[in-house]
């Protein structure tokens, strides 16, 4: 039972608390409306800094922020720790496992979740990088595949454990490589001082034929040379079609012998149950009009990566990113205002802001609409955004002390199996779930 | 298999990185040893500040510190992930999950565990709170707890549910209950404001006479009054003898609805395999003469927690805590030398630098050897004594900027359920165990 008051206001239902599901309930404030946020965790993710959670730049509340604090400030707002099963768009309710709610809109803001494509032998042996669950254990995978490789003398099966394969360039699969290779420069010669680290290699697998490839030709050729830079082996149109836990191999008949693969290879929407198959589209995302409500509704909505608005300029939706989830909120806290006072809708259009990605130390790219730069400048206006786009002071000055730590002493002290990963059985495993 | 070189140099295999084991290894710097260090974690763990690990008011990695930083700056040192299954004396040899060691003189480290004294119901029903994934367990539940509270309108299940019972009211069980008791005071409510705080019960069961037994009367009694002005429930002379989940049941009769119970209650030496029945004393400690050698062992020895040097000052050992530990570490970096030389060895003489504990804001009891203080003043020195025992500079830093946030915003931002802790079985749990 949600045990959510009865209301004089029409009541909003948000489902998810990441950029788009917040910035909407944000603007919601002063607005008349009951607001309902459901989100299965009870914290946003800053999700574009996971991967220095994977690495140990970071810990992993300085990238989390808890809901309930952002909702403190905000008038007649319910928050529920629930996971939400199915909408009921027939008798207007959403169906979680702590209970029934009904709504007078619903706003679907769940993201974005890991596409494997469909192939389950890669889903089930290689590492995704969505949460920060993941991220931890990728952390955990890491380590203990150093702490296994000192303990053989079979040298392929060193070199196994110290070859780490990321599956896809974007920006995510970028960084990751990037900050592995920081890794291997400056932190883990000295940890591992019996291992030689020319057998630890980095290898980015990319399908198309740049790395970056929706950003400009220039940020894209100037990733590629720092990341060579970095030692990372780039291998451009190359499909990866399987990973038995051991070897990678793709179409043109490749293979690569190792531990530990990273998929950054592709993300689908993950809508919540309850719609026709017609209204999921292409990526497994939410057809939606520029008002963002689903197709064939007036009181259902969706935002963000789990939203797919296909207009003239953007046939293919807009970017998986926060930017776009952030605008759709915003405008959609200013429609639904309007919708109530029975006002004409306005309809949706992205302010392309740019977009970026940081390679290693000092070294960025960033393309701006009209305008793209790369190396230390870049990679300053990098991190000055990103810290400034954490939510909290608190989150910002830990996340600044860190990042300055990690320059000056080119360290990364998170490097903690807090949880381990491999060693699922082990009474040191079942202790961390237990007592 | 280890992989360890052999070396022209005698072998110290130390088995554990706590308090007691990292002394010694930094003390054997330049002394012409070969030392092997082994533990289950890769990291250090901060033991005293675990309740605010618990509580919220720091990320896990604050506390953590990773032990390959430590080990980079000696020299001759391997340091091995590793669980030991038991020592053969006869063979000198170490037997771990990774492999079989041996030894020219062994050192075990092993520090204590939580003694639940043979009582399965409690052991299995209760939380305890030793080391870190178990304080990321309290952490989660007690949040659970609220998010649950907020579903029901059964007022004996929400009751339940917003009463937490702490049993032992030693420096961790007065620490804990502090800091639950300011959550109590600043933080929850804000978050949860359609629960009645009144309902919010924090009880401390204690089995002695008094708080904080082991300390003097002055101090004791002043945080029992810091207890009370905070409105935490002492119970004192109450013995715990069971807990199924739901009700704690004293042996004089009390009963407690609680859904979190906490057992501080008590520590027991957490020894390795291979000594006689007579070499384990009481609270399963190993016996070790004022050499910290093990009883009829010359190349043996405990030290810390596992070790109970029985003389006639300490006919019950040396307290189980950092500084008897960290003596004993480095005295027998120094004995270890001697031996080697055919020196006499030298006796131990435990230097008592007092002790302390926090019950919450501006509220502390010191004992120095001679001189006992309480309140703020207490309160600053018990901080200042804190931050400059944490091993690192970084983490230093993170706790310290931790410290004046929450203090100047009375606030507590981990309150973060990472790893779910009540939802053992649903999809989101498992999906933290996977991908």
């Amino acid at each position: 039972m949600m045990n959510i008051p009865t209301s004089s206001q029409p009541r909003v239902v948000i489902i998810g608390g990441g950029f788009g599901g917040l910035s909407l309930a944000k603007k919601l404030k002063n607005k008349n409306f009951q607001v309902v946020l459901l989100d299965k965790h009870n914290y946003h993710t800053f999700q574009p800094l996971l991967y220095q959670v994977a690495t140990g730049g970071l810990e992993s509340g300085s990238i989390a922020y808890p809901i309930r604090k952002v909702v403190q400030k905000l008038d007649e707002i319910y928050f529920r720790l629930a996971e939400v099963e199915r909408i009921d768009t027939v008798n207007k309710k959403v169906i979680a496992d702590i209970g029934t709610i009904f709504y007078d809109y619903v706003v679907i803001a769940t993201g974005s979740k890991t596409n494997f494509f469909g192939n389950e032998e890669i889903k089930n042996n290689s590492m995704a990088m969505k949460t920060i669950p993941q991220s931890l254990n990728i952390r955990s995978l890491v380590l203990e595949n150093f702490e296994s490789a000192l303990l053989t003398n079979d040298i392929n099966e060193q070199k196994a454990l110290m070859n780490f394969v990321i599956v896809g360039a974007g920006p995510t699969g970028v960084e990751l490589a990037g900050a592995l290779a920081e890794m291997k420069k400056h932190v883990l010669p000295k940890d591992y001082p019996d291992l030689d680290f020319r057998k630890m290699t980095i290898n980015v697998i990319q399908g198309a034929g740049k790395v970056l490839d929706a950003m400009s030709d220039k940020s894209s050729k100037a990733a590629e040379k720092f990341l060579d830079k970095l030692g990372v082996n780039v291998w451009l149109n190359e499909i990866v079609v399987g990973y038995d836990g051991k070897t990678v191999k793709t179409k043109s008949g490749k293979e690569f012998q190792a531990e530990t693969v990273i998929w950054t290879a592709g993300v689908m929407g993950a809508p919540v149950e309850g719609f026709d198959a017609t209204v999921i589209q292409r990526g497994n995302r939410i057809k939606v009009n520029e008002f963002n409500q689903v197709e064939g509704f007036t009181d259902v909505f969706a935002i963000g990566d789990v939203a797919t608005m296909m207009t003239e300029k953007t046939p293919m939706g807009h970017p998986m990113m926060a930017q776009p989830a952030i605008q759709q909120g915003d405008l959609l806290a200013k429609n639904l205002e309007r919708l109530k006072e029975k006002k004409p809708l306005k309809p949706f259009v992205y302010n392309d802001k740019g977009s970026m990605a940081t390679i290693g130390r000092n070294k960025a790219v960033v393309d701006l609409p009209k305008f793209h730069f790369n190396g230390f400048f870049a990679w300053f206006v990098w991190m000055f955004v990103h810290l400034m786009s954490l939510i909290g002071f608190r989150n910002k000055l830990v996340v600044f002390w860190n990042w300055l730590y990690n320059y000056l002493m080119f360290d990364r002290q998170a490097r903690l199996i807090v949880r381990p990963y491999k060693k699922k059985n082990s009474e040191s495993f079942d202790n961390n779930l237990a007592k």
